[in-house]
């Protein structure tokens, strides 16, 4: 029955994050271990210590591995308070593509697998990758152009090929790896997910690619794979199965990115709020011209709208639905939104907007790749509008 | 605790309304009986004896004086199904002004006012008006330049003054009005409103206005006002508080007001889906090409986001709040992208868009006055900027 | 040489334009002889009287048959001054379908075609008519779905099928139809062009459409062609060449909406303008809120820069090139920047501007379909899309 | 009268320019020398060199100094061409702020000045700096706010203040600077431009900012100025002056930053239709769905209407005229229009347009200054607001 009120013990610990972030986590914003492609993974790791020792690290963990086990509708809000700051995600060890990979082994993984990976995950002792994207013409909005092939060989599999945009390899312990995979008989079986430590042979980094974005340790690189020899139980899941985890591992990832990107918007608007109370021009504060003020209105709105569809879509997931369209229509608006939001916070800066002493400089930047991943959102409104005709 | 779900009697009672506008209310779509400045009474008393029949009438009206008696989300539901017909809430007693007039009698009447006027009202006997706005520099946004006076003259006061754009006028039985106050000194005591049947000598409709909407009894007036005579029993409340009861009115007017225009809106893109689902055209029907695709998807999520945001207004409202900057969030955004919407699907049927072969027409030229009246976007967005400014 | 200097004889006949529309037409707006389907014909001729001793008919039409004889820069400059009422382009005789179907005459017809259809046509004696839409899934968009046959018989074809949006029909003379047509083997020859006198057998008014707009004389009809028999000499060009000179008429075509629509939208940008200069609210004139003034300032930008492209393309077209994607260009950003001017001036006009007070409640209905006929704007971008996909 | 061709001599100058910049600018784009705050001096000599011996330098700078000597619209068409690579003004030293600076010392200094800074300046042996922005509540959108301060002192002003996103400071020979200047008695006469060498005692470089873009030699600065002490003979035209000269140097200046971002805005679009040609997805490339499609239509449109735009404002200032709204509306539309075809092509290459693999990238976050500098979008659309209003 229609409620929109949090229940206490989430309010205690959103609040609780608010706290963390604003007295723990912020001051770590000027901090020079924030380079070219991305925060060290010496500063990940004190950020993450903080955590733990606040009792905030993982709060989308599966309790039995050490997480806090929230529900979709408790990440929602968890989640944008961390986005609030830059370095927030990180901190609670919920950023990309660890988070989403979390969710992934917890539901598909084998036990043994999950000993050996999603323990060390949730525990905020490593990173992960999810190597999908391919460079030249492969997979990427269309998964059915892969490239990358995985052949058997024995008990083993022998993967060649090449991914690309891989966020957060340099650094990182460990891959899943989406590969187009063959029987003895060279039949295509579809693709296929495989666990590999990042240390096996025959896997290595072309280059980390210079982006728009900053936020992500060990930036995003382009891997190649020769030779490299994956034993069969490695696999995770069933083998031909790889595009089916993915939409288990994608719609709620999608969500995830819309709530820290709320977070951090929420934090530009701030940020532009603040500003417009102080500076003068024109023999008034500058957001009592409604030209700015507007501004000021819009964002307020769109974050509003934007909070209550990615409540409303974590619900649904929470109560077992795939919600394939609503998690689609939150990507495509929020990531629109959100990043409206941003420019007009920026814009209200003015000159400073284009610096560095403010954040809203590097989350401008950092946000104009969520138009992109998770498809872009031409394709998610491709798939709406397929579905809206099928619909009867 | 947040939950979207809809309890099963109010499932219940918007399926039933979802019934009785598809097979009772739609077929009038095309009846004769709606001329240039709006539907006629006629019609109306016939739609009204049908709900009234079927159990539906006044949803939103107390229960002690036969209304359903639903609060705000219940409204939001219900009124949303009842928008889906051009003719749905003159049906179902849910009409502006009438509908707003409902809840402003309910919370601010004496016992006798209600049971002279109230009662007719929430039975569906007769219609009535809200006169506020003004012409030529009186009062509209800026209700400050009230022109209209209301001076004592005994146990009375008389009136004088003129009033514009007043919707419902023609064929309505009483008014409520709001006229600038004098005390015998002739101090200015603000505004205070006036119930007045009619038929009071001295009030005169001066024209129908010929306007681009044609959903409305009546059609919108401009009415003279010369030496009124109004005893002072039929104020409303108190004199020279009738802004704050405009307040009281108007906050959960507006919210109705995007209700009402939801469904409308989500008709048009039912039409528009259904043509372009059997429309063809290059070779497969036109939904498939991404142009036409795209706006459907555009569709889809603009009706979703502000169903959302409508139903946590109303909750916020049947929580006690009083929603100030919700309320007018929902405003503008629905009423602008509602507008979106129906432009939309007209766009999408092409020729048939512009013809009344559809409600489409009808319903791009209805929607156009929604970003004007209950405040137009401008005097939300400033009001919204002032509040975003002051908080701390 | 770039050049935006007018030369002096056009800015003379301009003046004189803006004068007679000013003096002579815009008087006119109020006449009742404006009924919902369009203006009337006696209306019409009294305004081309006025227009012939003026001097001003047909500045389009070829000097040897009676017109002014004006290159495409000249009716860029003319046709905006006369779209400035929205009875000037019928006082001038430069209203659609007329004005393209003299173009299309002039540069199709025989010498005998002329004279019976092109004469009078300039002369402003008749009206005529352009029969290509049909309906229920016939040619639109996609003209190849062409459903109305000619098929030969003797010397003769006899027509069969329906057309729909077939603006002026009621109270025209003649109409120029297309018709798939076929030899009299049964092959397929392709659409062909045919003269027609409207009264000739066969040819019938099924209905004159209800539509959003109501400035063409006639308005919209749906027209049925039972066993028309019509003369091979009747044929304009030759058979087959239908979809060729449509190309002939429509790019020229697309132009002059654009011309009489930015007149139009000067025209609900002046009223704008004015009001916010005299309405006051919260101080001082509505013009000097932001809100307000920046959709001025929008307006205003809009004009020029649609004004600009509308000379680039006219100019083109005069240089001799078939300036398919700069006319496309236009098409499109005009029907949609123009169409925001008209919609921000209602706006600024709050609850005057859905009213029939002023010209912009009839414009806004009027130029909703500007964005649909002669090729939506999906169409447009799809064909500009592949020529930029297709070019070297 | 109205012609849009483009003298001979001007299309061959244009078309030198494009080889130009093809062959010999390009390959530098890779160059590393490209550092985080912008270009070093190093690569701007060795392409100012080649520029030279092209015979390209200074298109703009007067003919008596060496330049090339082009009105505004020859800059228009040139500019353009040179802009299609991050490092074609450059190369042509067309780059703000110095080609703003020459235009200035052209019209204000004296013979001596310009012998002293003019003449190296168009020869592009130097740099130069133009100091009118202030930190913290200082001089910005409202010039008023100067806190800079020059007092006299014998034949000599001194100087204090500090300038604030200063381009181009670190590495420059000489500025312009704009201070608040007193008289002997203290009274304030306005704003006065005195030319001062950088090595000046009292000058100080206080740091160069982190911004987003970094297309400048020598980035943005914070420059301090402590009892800089400034001949007489060093005030640039007449004291107290400065913003009179601001204007002198502003409108054309804003006309020159639409120029180059026009061609760099074309560089993106050819780069995303190449790309949309050569990508494949869901069986075909990826421009022939319209969703790709209709944005490289929009990006088509977007460039042509500002072009035309961009040279009718240059003709304007080629007739005398001061084209204060022409310009501020080319200004706002540009900025914005341009802007959204650089997001629209980095849309289209998807994750590649979120790399530097392409200039895309880089021209994304460089453009994104040109809405707040020389006056943000706002301040441009309250002056052509207040214009309107003034209009009769």
């Amino acid at each position: 029955m229609i409620d929109f009120s949090l229940p206490d013990d989430l309010v205690a610990l959103r609040d609780g994050v608010t706290r963390f972030i604003r007295d723990e986590v912020m001051p770590y914003e000027s901090d020079p271990r924030q380079e070219f492609h991305g925060p060290t993974d010496d500063l990940r790791c004190e950020l993450v210590a903080k955590a733990k020792q606040a009792g905030l690290l993982s709060p989308h963990g599966p309790v039995e591995w050490g997480g806090l086990g929230l529900n979709h509708v408790g990440m929602a809000v968890v989640f944008e308070a961390a986005g609030y700051s830059t370095l927030g995600p990180l901190a609670l060890n919920i950023q990309a593509p660890d988070e989403g990979n979390t969710n992934l082994l917890h539901n598909v993984a084998s036990q043994a697998q999950k000993e050996r990976w999603l323990a060390p995950l949730v525990a905020g002792e490593v990173r992960s990758v999810f190597a999908m994207t391919e460079p030249d013409g492969g997979a990427g909005s269309d998964p059915s152009l892969m490239r990358t092939e995985a052949r058997p060989d024995g008990d083993d599999y022998i993967i060649n090929g090449r991914k690309w945009l891989i966020t957060g390899m340099e650094g990182a312990s460990f891959q899943i790896l989406m590969a187009r995979t063959f029987d003895q008989q060279g039949n295509d079986l579809g693709a296929t997910m495989f666990m590999m430590d990042n240390d096996t042979p025959g896997i290595e980094i072309v280059r980390v690619l210079n982006t728009i974005d900053s936020n992500s340790p060990g930036g995003h690189a382009e891997v190649a794979y020769t030779d490299v020899r994956v034993p069969a139980s490695q696999i995770l899941g069933e083998a031909g199965k790889g595009f089916r985890y993915a939409q288990v591992r994608l719609t709620p990832a999608r969500m995830t990115h819309c709530m820290r990107w709320l977070g951090a918007a929420v934090r530009c608007h701030d940020i532009a709020t603040d500003y417009a109370r102080q500076r003068q021009a024109f023999g008034k504060p500058i957001g009592e011209h409604e030209g700015v003020g507007f501004m000021l209105a819009e964002n307020e709105t769109d974050l509003h709208f934007c909070r209550l569809a990615i409540w409303q879509a974590s619900w649904l997931l929470d109560q077992g639905e795939q919600a394939r369209n609503e998690t689609s229509m939150c990507k495509v608006r929020c990531s629109e939104a959100l990043s409206a939001v941003v420019d007009r916070s920026l814009q209200v800066l003015g000159g400073r907007g284009i610096t560095g002493d403010t954040v809203v400089e590097r989350i401008y930047r950092d946000i104009r790749a969520f138009r992109i991943y998770d498809g872009p959102s031409e394709v998610h409104r491709w798939a709406l509008a397929r579905n809206i005709m099928k619909r009867n």
